[in-house]
């Protein structure tokens, strides 16, 4: 078998875009019991807005993240609250938080979507699998263990912190296939070579990566250093968490599950759709969800539809992977740079490390970036001159990458702290 | 509708010990293929051991911790690996962990035991609650997490720490039950004085007070404070988690759900049964479970059997509220000491604050017992001389329970540090 659920992973396109504009009417419908979608989705005379075709989608208001803000707590919500049984609540630091509604329903459908996606990247009910990530609040935690029980893994729920239990539970179970963060993936490497192990000693099969962007170079690190699939993982708390797109072993690009969502990419200056093959902003409309559907939402994430079949067999939609976010985007010297395009750049050189940092600074109107990043270990007792070189070289690729001169900073190996979580990318101490 | 499971809950005493013995012979040839039981469990004739009566249970070997230990990982284990969906590992604190797996069919039955528990203590499917308890490998997350998603309610899996975040989200979504364990329930008074609000004022109906032992003090404390019913609820991991026994409104102790588990209370030095009312270790026979069926598992959790019927209508026999763990015991000069006698003692006086911690010291073979107690903030500007006399009467009642004289050092308010997890209430500096 290479299918979780074989019909609708190969089904026919015709028949594809057929079940969505049906699952389609019926969240405009569904919707509309939101304070914030009843008026928007209610023509003059009163009645539910209703679509002939998909392309009338197009007619209606994106929903963004200030929406959910402006909204919380129940602005979208779209069932009576007993009706809910799970609400994840952003971290909210900008201040005001948002939440996420799940029914009993939306539950066991985002579960049965992970447990897709996994099946589809090769976990079996005879893989241990260890959930190296958060749990609580944020989705990729509970959405990944979830679907992981679903598909019938053996689910270790290690949660996030102390390396070395990780380490010890991968020993002591054999584990192989871990949900992982890419940043975290890279500083266990250090870890391992602290504790004089071979990465790809401790036999896993499978990594799934997720949680932040991270770009094909890091990919290829993770891949080559513990031996392992790295697969893909994308989603977002504000349509489920994980589950929304992913790898099939043929890693070109994820597939997005169009039985689900609706996917539209745009411009987001322009906010009009782009060509297949061109870079914009991913925009999902949910076609299950019943606590809170959404309708043409903004994710802020950068992505590529890429063009023709996979040879998978799939008939969903492929992905890129994420470019960057528009929120992680900065502006220096006048010119937009995404932090994904420094570390595709820094992790093309071998002699780089495995943890990087964008330090911002300005001296009046003048701004300055500073490149922070690791040597890799074996390069430890590099000389000075070899080092200067290195520095020129890195700061001239990053040069034609960006189109901006960057400062290059070489760290010693293990040098940035690990953090708990996300990294941190982008260290903005501008003052203006 | 009072019940979950309203026939199950109130079965006649006769139905419920034929349905244990049925079900005990059931689990007793599920365990035999389990190494660790293989042996134990099979007669000279190498025919499977089966009971004509309860009482023959008595006849079979105990299982401790220490097999646990000696048996890691897969000595218990009595499915094949890939029908293992979850596994939690203790912390291992000693150095050796111990593992605890599930089927699916283990972790619906503990879902539905811990929906049973949630039940009866008052939550509905429209009350929302918020889990401020640990996720991951601990077992308090997830069991709680899963049964209040069974029941209907709407979870909020907020996990531990961060209080003043704790707070908000109470606040912000009207949450009417959480799950907390008791010394965080207590430190809370203390965040929520400082921010000039009145406990009551949060709203909450319902706490659950779980995982680690409390006094009936303590609860007294929190269901004044909080205006709230504070459940006390019981479980270990080595059994399951939470969802072994819970207390019903009637608050005169906790049903253990004898459709599931037979009880059994012993001397922990003879090894004997002690009589109903009498205290004992309580030892605990799984009859449900397929992954690691466990027979006469010594909890050592110290508790009495109460006499008489419950006015709820439920069968189930009821425990006192947990007295202290056999391992939290500790002896000075030759006397047994159990921390819950030392909490009982301070929460009886009105000027003693939220926490409070045990140090035991010793000057070459002689040693020193005191304790370290916060005064309650209202008495915050106590003279001297009151102080004094405080602590001469609070260690002459400490003196009168224990019969070891104590020092006690009054503390200002909240100078006790709060923990992440369970409180540290024993700081053995003792040097032999
Ligand atoms: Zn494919
Ligand atoms: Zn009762």
């Amino acid at each position: 078998m290479m299918f979780w659920n074989q019909e609708i992973e190969t089904l026919e396109r015709g028949k594809l875009e057929q079940l969505q504009l049906q699952r389609l009417n019926k969240t405009l419908l569904q919707a509309a019991n939101a304070p914030f979608y009843k008026d928007k989705l209610t023509d003059s005379a009163g009645r539910p807005v209703q679509l002939k075709s998909l392309e009338e989608l197009a007619g209606l208001p994106f929903t963004e993240k200030k929406d959910l803000r402006a909204g919380f707590p129940y602005g979208h919500l779209a069932t009576p609250r007993r009706d809910v049984v799970r609400v994840h609540v952003s971290s909210g630091t900008t201040g005001v938080p948002t939440a996420v509604y799940h029914t009993q329903s939306d539950l066991d459908n985002w579960t049965d979507l992970v447990a897709r996606c996994l099946y589809m990247a090769g976990m079996r009910a005879d893989d241990i699998f260890q959930n190296m990530i958060g749990y609580g609040l944020f989705t990729g935690g509970l959405g990944l263990h979830y679907g992981a029980e679903r598909l019938g893994a053996m689910v270790i729920p290690s949660g996030v912190g102390n390396t070395s239990r990780q380490l010890s539970l991968i020993r002591q179970f054999a584990v192989s296939a871990v949900h992982v963060i890419p940043s975290y993936a890279l500083k266990l490497l250090d870890s391992l070579r602290e504790m004089k192990l071979d990465p790809r000693d401790l036999g896993l099969r499978l990594l799934i990566v997720g949680a932040e962007p991270y770009t094909e170079e890091a990919r290829q690190r993770i891949e080559h250093s513990y031996g392992a699939f790295a697969c893909n993982s994308y989603g977002l708390s504000e349509v489920n968490g994980p589950g929304v797109a992913f790898e099939c072993p043929h890693k070109n690009g994820m597939h997005l599950w169009e039985d689900n969502y609706i996917l539209e990419v745009i411009n987001p200056e322009t906010l009009e759709p782009v060509a297949d093959g061109q870079q914009g902003e991913l925009v999902l409309t949910t076609l299950c969800r019943q606590a809170m559907p959404l309708i043409r939402y903004r994710t802020r994430d950068l992505c590529t539809v890429l063009p023709g079949p996979c040879a998978c067999g799939r008939t969903h939609r492929r992905i890129s992977r994420i470019a960057g976010r528009t929120d992680d985007m900065f502006i220096i010297k006048g010119v937009n740079v995404y932090p994904m395009q420094v570390e595709a750049t820094l992790m093309g050189f071998k002699e780089v490390g495995n943890d990087y940092v964008i330090v911002l600074t300005n001296d009046g109107p003048v701004d300055y970036m500073t490149v922070r990043v690791e040597i890799a270990e074996r390069y430890r007792t590099m000389d000075s001159e070899t080092m200067a070189k290195l520095s020129q070289r890195l700061g001239r690729a990053l040069r034609d990458e960006l189109l901006v001169s960057t400062r290059v900073e070489l760290l010693p190996p293990e040098s940035i702290p690990a953090v708990v979580g996300k990294a941190v990318r982008v260290d903005d101490r501008r003052k203006h």
